[in-house]
């Protein structure tokens, strides 16, 4: 029996992975990597509420999953199912007090390091700019599916002369020439976009899947829209959500999305092929209730990440 | 650029309409208005949580909606769909501190004048005593057919010599001439209602609607119960929700009615008859959860007046 | 009129019963139990925020319900049906300061004398541990089915050399000689299990329905799967249910069960056979959300005892 | 060892004192009273947080006196000293929610028939308008000598048509032929008052100390400007006080009264001559820290009983 | 009597002042300006709890100052005098979220311009970081003798390259050709600075007084060892104070001053010479307790305000 | 620049001090050491709220102190001084959940080694039960004499059968053949002691000091009356001070004591002898605001530590 015990600290890794510090010698399966900041539309939001939400999804580990070779019920064992899987924590993307956006390009060049030592990239937000950089990592990875799940439509080209801010990543997304089709799962309620941006997104082609679709059909009809084979990116803006399984989020708006429809399109996405990399954003944890946001977010993950394991995404070639 | 910018004011009306201060030059479409005061059952809740509800749901406003011209998913476009469409806010009835009841005239005459004008009224309550003099108002309007959302019946005839309070409006309602047909929808678990008053409810008629038979029969079976062409007036309580989408009411109990079967509903009453008028009541803020409440209740607002609108309820006859 | 009126006092006991001070002069056909402690794995939680679950739900007494004599949707009419039901509130279990685990045994011969007076137990938690005793006293009362719905798989043999914690009660029923056939309903993310726990729940047969086995089949398909004419046990640990019904809980994690979902595997409980006590646990006062936990786990409670009301169980043989 | 234990309710009474429900059989030494309302400029402070200050006492007892018979330091021994003291918390003045000013004449006769007992009101508030009808009370126990210890003048004739409300207590005490001398301690910062009230204090011959001449010449200077052998009325708003104190409060605006001021302030007036009640108001419990403003005010009561008690006040005569 | 009342706005000006749009028209005897934003040490606190300060004095108005005509006590009468003295608040300094400094430049060109058009600066902070443009913007008016009440040194050269920060205001004024003598006063605890701070100051032969030394000598001892006849600037870290009256900062250090003594420093250099300007800086609105801190800078604002214009600062030459 | 940071943990040990896990190779000048456990009277408070004191002391690093290197205005310098002291954290005493006392023996155990190493113990509590083993601890460093601060007498012989409780400290050192003379400062309000346990302490000789009896005559006043020379224990108990600058106790009764003069307190005891550790108990995490209490616990220490490294305490002999 111990005399004294050292204080327990609180987790600085998400899900108990190694702390990666020298992104060049990154060896891994899976690479979690924290972005809290993107660009802002005002001065008061370059550092937001929801530039917390990666610390405060670490913060939440031991509720999102006890411990690494606990059973999971979401997924039929343990995280890893007992393989030989390498997770790190990259930690937070750096952004520097006199650069206002060296950090983007520096989230960009992390993403591309990542992807380029073989990893699967698992990004924790940030507000919904942050997967603009992401995805342009991505840009030999194409084409690539955009799977969304959202309230809102995040099209616009700017506001207030900012084109890189928190309501435009999927426009950005659609420029860009490595992305392919788009589907926008859970749209509710109203957000920044006009009918300007509606028409936009229609005009692309995007797949525009209101939350109500999916109430009334089911889920299994929109992984029925989606081609089997793709490659596949999954952002997912905590706002989609039933407000009372994300309260913690700038608009919790009711009629969203149920945790049963994500995690069966999770696991139906990877099924259909490869998920390349994923986003959980838009978390505000001062106004999260007993970590219910962070836990719900951290639970996508764990299913993304226990339905590759056993796709054997991460086999040895 | 400005040198400097004012401080940015909270919302003081309802989803950015006009202020209306002069209730005789009314000239709208819609007219949103405050009743913070009914009848009470003890002093100490002359002034109640309830009673800043209408305050807290236009502090809600830009939760609610983010600004008028945003494509909203719940309704296929903007709130007013790029028509003529005058709203204004008719601030909350006056209630003088020296004089116990005059309010409840006031808010009657209130209503009085809105609808003489031609306007929509959209009560902000307040706790579920504000309906009766609402309801009163609209003698002139039947018959009417009263569409409660609800946990409880509301049918006392009196509380220790108070008939006029928040268990009663239904009761109150049933004795008016021009209330004809009464659905009460996502009836569970108890509320001040006894056996007496089942069987009083039973005995008008009124049809009671569990929230477990929503639940196992669909609300299109409830919908199919109400007669066409009817002249509706809905009245909502908060708390009949689930209390992930409505935890700041008086009585969260679970097994409630979700937005989308609510939603559903509005739609499809709109699509039968007249709705002549909707109020939201027994919201207490001081219990919210970052304004959830609010926000759920304001959107059914934007459900209810952006189907209205693409009725067209308000074009010039 | 009065001229002054006492400070009005916060319940005491659970659901207006009388309270019991002699047990051996018990003479009920309900008898509500606080076990606020069991065995802890850590000394930081020997008495821990579950420890104040029982408090809890006595104080949120008039939001469970209103009265005894209200109209309950939930079983159709007041609590006792009008009959000549006596319940009694018998406290808490009492835990001495100076000896860590007589509680435990005064807790099992609580339960002792409850059953042997022909009262049926309601216990209020607690954590997980608390069944353990509670079901070891219903010893003369088998073969038991064992009905447990939960998050989690509850199968440890031991933590840290503790074997009766709250992640090992249904271990611990399963080596009971008069626990029979084992129900685990609502089993979602992870829990303390492993691998090894979840092959000797398989290995003993128990039957573990995921909850989105019941997503997907329904409780009507799980209660199928319930022999009939059994003589039941109920053990309902809150962390089964979606978060929006159940924030206040140590592992809120979205994707499980409804309330209506339990209400309906309750009342079928009744009707197929003998329920004979219930328990109610894992509730984190400190982290609920205005008492919303609290009066979900009360509201399954009143539908139990409706039910029991209606089926003639505390009928005079 | 008791198998269980009943749940612990929380103080309905203030101090462990019995609680007397029939005034007219009064016999008592000391009456404590809670006066909930008084009257409001507004309706929507008819019922204010002040008005559950009352309440809020009671449920601090302990924290104000662990047990009755506890030494304590503030008055050299037990409360009570050991003497056959009686004291009874008569508990609140009843307010009917149909008639908006009963409730003033009920309080004033309340503490009629405490004051004709015998006994030494001590009134819990409440807003600073309730010492109004406790003071018209007292008219057959002048000449009184009124000590108020407040931050603010409270000399209003009127607000918006209202004569007895919070700002108006002083003034209308002085228009009471009963009350003489009027001693105001502890003024600072700003309140309802205006140059007119100021001067209306003045003309009166009101004497008013500034926190600040407090400070920077000491309690004992302010005691001196009291004549001795007086029968005093004290009446204590706890805005007075250094917020650190007296958190909890509509106005806690920093350079307050110390306790240890008003502490002396206290046994001072006792060893002068007669105290013949006090209240304490203006608490706000939904803003009070870890209960702090409520021991404040209760540890003032503690001082002026256990001081009157050693002055042989309630000695048999 | 009104039927209805518009909903109450928020105080959107500081002390019921007109707002100011238009700097080039300034006309006005005092200027409230909030600066919401300085330079960061790091990218998460570029906007930071501090930045909140403006906005939340501006919402604590009226606790600061019931109304414009109130007798204050700390004043003796109105904060005018009933002087014909025009205040203005110009809003907060813009900044763009497309630019990291442009902000700097525009508080010191507004500050030049409220000061070039005769007016008193009052500034709302933000942190720190403030006073330096506000100080630089002072130019033309020294010598200036610059008063320092803070817990802090402030003296830092650099942190992590950045020269402008919160710990580096002191150091920049001491390099500013028109700054002159410095007290620091309130000194206690830690902060930034080290041993060099500590001899850079002393090396300025800055004029260092700790709280202690505050506490045994009194204030006035430091007020005779500050120069008559000085043009003064006051900056005011509310992290000066003693934590019950201050506790919304971000080092809420027991040991500091009491606000008798900083109201008695404030009125004695009003009558020592010329106060050019104030500012109040390090708020933390989130971890504020029932708005004191932002009460208790308001409450020296109003001291100083009222002993200027008692001083006739603002009178017609 | 980085391209990423890893994310930033809390602090695990106090004041920056290296952990230490053996104890028997323990080598230092300072041993902090957190016992949460003690005695308890209640099972519910076997761990209680102030169990967590340690832990939420060791979060408040920062903010007691920024870092080691800061010069500090309460001892004139760095922590420590530039000298070569080593500061260990030992940790948590261990406390195994299935022994009720073994920690307490532990506790003992760790003390002795720490104080035969030659190391300082700093005792972070816990409740205030934790000083009977420290003390006990130092049986081989009498005669000592015991300094309390404290606003509570603490010479219970039991409650409830339980005799090393928190009423109970100070009975249990007088009865220990090592501990002289007893001062007792800061004494106010009520407690757990009765008219028997001040006859008990007056009967030992311990020399009574009640808050008020400092605030009147000054702390050196105090200092006086303890013999120079000394070897001094120095408990502080956090309700002894100002609710304003520790409120998160038990009991936060005004009246108390003020920073300045315990730190007066402490300088003095340093100057005077030896004091050979000392502890801080009675933190209540749960209702302390903005980590005050805690602040304030650790700048006593810092204090303390400061003063004994400027006293030479350390030097290698």
């Amino acid at each position: 029996m111990p005399l004294t015990i050292p204080a327990k600290p609180e987790h600085t890794t998400f899900l108990y992975s190694e702390p990666c510090a020298d992104l060049d010698a990154l060896s891994a399966d899976i690479a979690y990597l924290g972005i809290p900041y993107g660009e802002s539309y005002t001065f008061g939001e370059i550092a937001s509420d929801q530039s917390r939400g990666a610390l405060a999804m670490r913060r939440a580990t031991d509720r999102i999953l006890r411990s690494i070779e606990r059973y999971d019920f979401d997924i039929g064992g343990p995280l890893y199912d007992n393989r030989q899987i390498r997770a790190v924590d990259c930690g937070d993307v750096y952004a520097d007090p006199r650069e206002l956006k060296d950090h983007l390009k520096r989230a960009e060049d992390v993403v591309r390091k990542i992807v380029a030592s073989g990893a699967m990239p698992i990004v924790l937000g940030g507000d919904h700019s942050i997967p603009i950089p992401v995805i342009k990592a991505l840009d030999d990875q194409g084409p690539i599916t955009l799977i969304q799940i959202d309230q809102h439509l995040d099209w616009r080209e700017e506001i207030n002369g900012v084109t890189h801010g928190l309501s435009s990543p999927i426009r950005r997304a659609s420029e860009m020439d490595h992305v392919g089709e788009i589907f926008q799962i859970g749209l509710h309620a109203s957000g920044s976009g006009r009918q300007e941006e509606y028409d936009a997104a229609k005009a692309y082609g995007a797949h525009l899947v209101s939350a109500y679709d999916v109430h009334e059909r089911g889920i299994q009809h929109v992984l029925d829209m989606i081609p089997d084979g793709g490659r596949y990116y999954l952002t997912v803006d905590l706002d989609a959500f039933e407000p009372g399984i994300a309260p913690g989020v700038a608009a919790p708006c009711a009629g969203g999305m149920t945790f049963m429809q994500t995690r069966s399109l999770i696991h139906g996405l990877v099924k259909k092929g490869r998920v390349l990399g994923m986003d959980v954003v838009e978390i505000t944890p001062a106004t999260d209730v007993n970590q219910i946001t962070c836990i719900t977010a951290g639970r996508l993950i764990v299913n993304l990440v226990g339905a590759a394991v056993r796709a054997n995404y991460f086999e040895p070639k």
